[in-house]
């Protein structure tokens, strides 16, 4: 900035506004990117007279359209760009559906954010950019001229962990005004990798909570987003632990601690805020992680929440010695069925790794006559699956 | 994150944790970037093997050691980055002052963020890593292991600009759980370009701010950072506008709408937080156009703040007819110092493009004998400044 604005306000301290001075004041790339046309048909540029090579990475890059060699894992879906005489690369996908895309360049064999697309979001140590094919429930993710809620990074202390740590909260539209009003609760919980950061951003969750309540559709409820990673405190760069993500330790995510400290969490919340303190206006949900936590605290507290989602969701801790928290599941889960929660919600994939354990896990359910709702999607663990359930929770919450 | 995730839980829902698969869910660079060690010496790494060429960018780059063409306008300061066998380029900076810097890489032409630091902030339509070499001042700006306050996005609506706008709001730890407790304001206000996000990013306030409140120096405060861009509801990607930051016109930025408006933001702040909502109370201060705005603000409404900060503030209208705001300087001026503030507070850099003109405002109340503090400090027109003079300034607020 420091180079770029002063020649700008000059101009508009001291004379017209000239349009050198507009380029430079928002270093704005010679060309838009992505484009988004009639029927999903987006088209990605960049200006890169030097380079020799560029290739565009994403999930909007169909598999048919990529140098795909049948590893999802290990190989990212690529798609070449074209370079033209003035130095702009170039591809366009077709019929792209209605949905949240992310993408990344590679330009010469450099993975990159797109330097036309400011809006990028971090997924753990990646950072993509991001766009919206509208229709469906994308309309849901984008920013609409609705009543829109406060959305609140909140510090609480726990003396379980022995730390001060970082939650994202959403309290509705009214909230501030509407000084007498109480709401119900959804604790919100994120996958391995996530951060208090993560349902709020590649989640779209304060977006699609205002507009379904915009919509008349959800109630309007308070929403809190913790972070389930014991050992930090917060986001990394949010936190007194600094930038940089962890490494080869997982920051202590499924050793029955995040789960014991839970209830603190909720006293919190209910101690901070305007909340209807009670089972009956709680629920709990989560993707993957977040499911698994999201079960075992549950289960664990059976008198806290009426309402259970897991989205996703790992089932089995790696070592059920590690905590209490995963001892006598049978028992555990008979005491939470006792009186059988509102709404017990199991949302997967079919193309998901974890099916086959939530295949288990309902085959145990049923056993012993314990309701649930059960939602089988197409696709795999993908952030567009888990926005889509949460579409779908929502309306069912607080009934 | 799809193409990652799935691998490593599958990991942990059925063995144990593989380096492999470690190293895919946190997308990690096979290099760390920046490294900072001893006295400021800091060093870039990016791995780059087909790469033709790799410069650094930024305000880490010493002049001297830039390819520097004098115009630090047009060409920003470059460093080259030279490539080892193994295809990771690298440069080192020595003796780094203690502040916080931002850079990018630019790879064979194309300006980039550096995959291997997940910290980045946007300027405008420019995104751009940062790093805090540590000391002095700048251990302010870093998250430090201290109590912290709220920070929400917060929306409110004016009837004399027509919409729901966002403004953001940090609360002072403690604000939540001493019910009894009010507080006194801050309105701080970004410059031309910037938006609501402004301040609590690239102006670290929000940690500034827990930083000096927690060590004594400043008191508690509530802190409001709104968005002066008229035509703007909130900051690109975040209002129903969409991502696209705007191009050719300015969003009403000086155009008296803002000032006029101003009114409205206090009263939904005195409204909905627990403020003392007296002139002995209220401050307002903010950087080039925020200075401006901060400046008319105060005259247009003298009995509203006793606390004012002109931080390299623009000082005249582009057009003084745009508005009735802009009106009468010199009998606004003489009733806002009937009584004069309790501070009236100007800080300017001597190579600030704007430095002339902030002295020919001082000359202009130095002939009425309206008394201020001034400040000079060394460099221009940029964030090492503000976030100085915000270090300089809070002290001196509510005493």
């Amino acid at each position: 900035m420091k180079h770029r604005i002063p020649l700008f306000i000059a101009t508009l301290a001291f004379g017209a506004v000239g349009a050198v001075a507009q380029q430079a004041l928002w270093d704005r790339q010679p060309v838009v990117s992505p484009q988004i046309g009639h029927n999903g048909r987006t088209t990605f540029n960049i200006f890169a007279p030097a380079a020799d090579s560029v290739a565009l990475t994403g999930d909007c890059v169909p598999p048919s359209m990529a140098e795909f060699n049948g590893n999802t894992f290990a190989v990212p879906r690529m798609l070449p760009l074209v370079k033209a005489d003035n130095g702009v690369w170039s591809v366009t996908v077709d019929s792209l559906a209605p949905e949240l895309y992310s993408y990344n360049f590679i330009v010469d064999g450099v993975k990159i954010t797109d330097p036309a697309n400011v809006y990028a979001l971090r997924d753990i140590s990646s950072v993509t950019n991001c766009f919206i094919v509208p229709g469906g429930n994308a309309d849901l993710y984008s920013v609409h001229d609705v009543p829109h809620g406060t959305v609140a990074k909140v510090w609480y202390h726990t003396d379980t962990i022995g730390a001060d740590r970082r939650m994202t909260v959403y309290t509705p539209a009214g909230y501030e005004s509407d000084r007498a009003k109480r709401y119900p609760v959804l604790y919100l919980l994120h996958g391995m990798g996530g951060d208090e950061n993560a349902w709020s951003e590649l989640g779209r969750a304060t977006q699609i909570l205002d507009n379904m309540i915009a919509a008349g559709t959800v109630e309007p409820m308070i929403v809190v987003m913790t972070n389930g990673n014991v050992d930090m405190p917060a986001a990394p760069g949010e936190s007194h632990l600094g930038l940089t993500p962890p490494t080869t330790d997982l920051p202590r995510t499924m050793d029955g601690t995040f789960e014991s400290h839970f209830p603190e969490v909720v006293a919190f919340t209910d101690g901070n805020y305007r909340t209807i303190p009670d089972k009956a206006h709680r629920a709990i949900a989560g993707l993957s992680m977040g499911g698994f936590h999201s079960m075992h605290i549950s289960k664990q507290y059976p008198d806290m929440f009426d309402y259970i989602g897991l989205f996703s969701a790992a089932i089995l801790p790696r070592d059920p010695a590690a905590s209490e928290v995963y001892s006598d599941l049978d028992g555990k889960l008979a005491r939470q069925f006792a009186e059988a929660p509102a709404l017990y919600w199991i949302a997967i994939g079919r193309d998901d790794f974890l099916y086959n354990a939530n295949t288990a896990y309902r085959a145990m359910l049923d056993a012993k006559g314990y309701p649930y709702t059960y939602v089988e999607s197409d696709g795999g663990h993908i952030w567009r699956n888990w926005r889509n359930y949460l579409t779908e929770f929502l309306p069912l919450l607080f009934r």
